[in-house]
């Protein structure tokens, strides 16, 4: 029995991207869809109406956030996330492999899920016992699973493939990640063989641990930016019975695209493919391009947070000095709330000064952005000018 | 020309409060009315339509905070403040005096308007030595107008009431007050009387310097809890053309009413009155039934941060662990937004987890509280029960 179902609509030609709905036990998605992250179970400053407003079909909460506060089960006993956050829609939640690993090694070394120049293997020499050690400050991994300690308090925790699953049955989203190691985008290659070993021995304790019935399981692919692991990452995972995948991070920029590619070429076409924590404006279109049905990623309301908006001709930091007397839209054409009601002068106001109504505002901006660029999207794969549409939007992007 | 006019409609028979219509450029105010603070030209993370789904009929700037940030000039550039937030409704802006107070000797010893306990003529003997020095550690008063540091920046800064009235002038209110000196509580009679005369030779320079003939002056009423220096107080303010007027205040709690009375019975009927500061549920009876027609405090919004939340029972901390699993309205039978789509358990999870939704949330209720109590005692004097309500209401807060 599934718990969710994907009908593809319609295929980008001469390509792995395509267009559908995807059945969920709260309601369908169009796909592709943007995903909004609601962290703690709520999406910043925003109500649940305005995720609506905003086009927002579906929203993931961080299991390992949800874990330390409130608990699971505080969750679970108010109904599942969904319920508890007053959100009547799909929800997802990722696995805490993410932020277990954010914790550890990333944390300290201040990388995302991308690294922003590849290293040299000069520079990666030697960097396993780094890596290693560094990992080991707030997160240990052993063949069972992960002890970290808690970025609030300090505190010892220890997930394992059977808790995080047990922890998402709780939390009772439509959608749900196996439980993984995200390494590194700098760790060396040894290592990232020995943990996607483990990640793989983990998917199917995943699956075993795994019997809530009306919520799908997603498997997740990792191999960083080795093609040979993320070919035998992803026949693997293809392999065992998950209701969809992910695409873990790790990577390089100029890597990502010829692995979706790989990776989804090999994963079953009729499961969807989620990007795990991808959200930039260029990544969406290839991902898409490539297979991908959906992607998470906190870049919008971060960057809302420091003031950095998005417009189709770039990003551009509100909070300048030289927008204070700017009495016009926001992004002159957008139709989102913020747009349609505010100046930049008043929103370069608010968010120099701190208010929050500042980054609720830009938080609606960057998310109807993203939200609604990635619908856009959709509506150029079903009307067949999808390569039009990316060619002259990223033209555009790129140049500003 | 008057910028506004009152039109009493219903006096509480045996005393001197009303219910009435005050008429402004932007609108007419239902009166009594709670005035929304917007300090910054924003309700903290309120957007203007929910201030109206909660009922706010107007609100009110702060002079000193715009004017540091992000300037008069920008405000007026903007089209005023009302228009530079997108607000439609009526506004005020305070003159900036209690600010300049408060960064003063308020700043360091913490008293706020109104004193907790009395001082005792014991305590308050050789105070004013002190008083003088603290006070002006950050703030200089002097005939003139008062020399004062930034709180952001510590820049040095000096307000007159002739530059307090500009700025206001140029913020763009329908309403706005002379400058004068807010004392502390705590201050000696003798440097109370000093700083009485010269608030009362500023509020002539502000009626000379005021020429913006679509916005109304209130003169101030100080003196503190000194019944003779008020009577002086309200006589002069009262045979100066001010359109409204406010009371300052600076006086012990049990002082109030006596002192509201007195000060109202001097002052001319015909013309609104507000409190300036004031928000406490038994202050707005009290203040309501002795001819006060505005009031404005930070209360709801200030506690709504700290997780106090307002219920006619009296107030509780929704961030207490108790809440935790309490999966029912935030307060029961309350007809805001937050209180319709949300539980305990979610906003005590919001605030404990410092979630900007959760202030939200928390502040929507508690301003729908206020300003609804008091469209509820408006509705008492309009329908002839406002002792009852009042004897019923205080009761039960109380009680609690």
């Amino acid at each position: 029995m599934s718990a969710i179902n994907l009908k593809i609509k319609k295929q980008i030609s001469g390509a792995l991207g395509r267009s559908g709905i995807l059945s969920t036990p709260h309601g369908d998605i169009k796909t592709p869809a943007f995903v909004t992250v609601g962290t703690l179970a709520a999406v910043k400053a925003l109500s649940p109406e305005e995720l609506r407003s905003i086009g927002s079909q579906i929203v993931l909460g961080n299991t390992y956030h949800l874990y330390l506060q409130p608990g699971e089960d505080v969750v679970s006993d108010a109904g599942g996330m969904g319920k508890f956050m007053n959100w009547s829609g799909p929800t997802m939640t990722d696995s805490g492999g993410f932020q277990v690993f954010s914790l550890g090694f990333a944390y300290k070394k201040g990388v995302s899920k991308i690294a922003k120049e590849a290293p040299t293997e000069a520079e990666l020499e030697g960097k396993d016992d780094d890596f290693q050690s560094e990992h080991s400050s707030l997160a240990k991994i052993d063949e069972n699973g992960v002890t970290f300690k808690s970025h609030l308090d300090g505190s010892t925790h220890r997930f394992t493939p059977e808790s995080s699953i047990a922890i998402q049955q709780k939390l009772g989203a439509d959608m749900i990640f196996a439980f993984d190691e995200c390494t590194s985008p700098l760790a060396e290659k040894i290592y990232m063989k020995k943990a996607l070993a483990r990640t793989h021995r983990w998917a199917k304790r995943c699956l075993d641990a795994h019997t809530k019935e009306d919520q799908a399981l997603f498997g997740i692919v990792q191999g960083g930016r080795y093609k040979d692991l993320r070919e035998e990452s992803a026949k693997y995972i293809a392999s065992l019975p998950f209701e969809g995948f992910g695409i873990g991070g790790s990577f390089d920029k100029d890597d990502m695209k010829e692995i979706v590619e790989l990776v989804n070429k090999i994963l079953p076409e009729d499961k969807p493919k989620h990007m795990l924590g991808i959200g930039e404006v260029e990544d969406l279109f290839e991902g898409i391009e490539r297979g991908v049905d959906l992607f998470d990623c906190v870049i919008p309301t971060r960057l809302a947070r420091h003031g950095v908006l998005f417009t189709k001709n770039g990003k551009f930091n509100i909070k300048k000095i030289e927008n204070q007397r700017k009495f016009e839209p926001i992004v002159s054409g957008c139709e989102c709330y913020a747009c349609k009601n505010y100046t930049k002068a008043y929103l370069c106001h608010l968010l120099r000064a701190g208010e929050i109504l500042g980054h609720r505002l830009a938080s609606i901006h960057n998310l109807y952005f993203l939200v609604s660029l990635v619908d856009k999207i959709r509506e150029s794969i079903l009307k067949d000018y999808f390569f039009e549409f990316k060619k002259e939007f990223l033209k555009k992007y790129k140049k500003a």
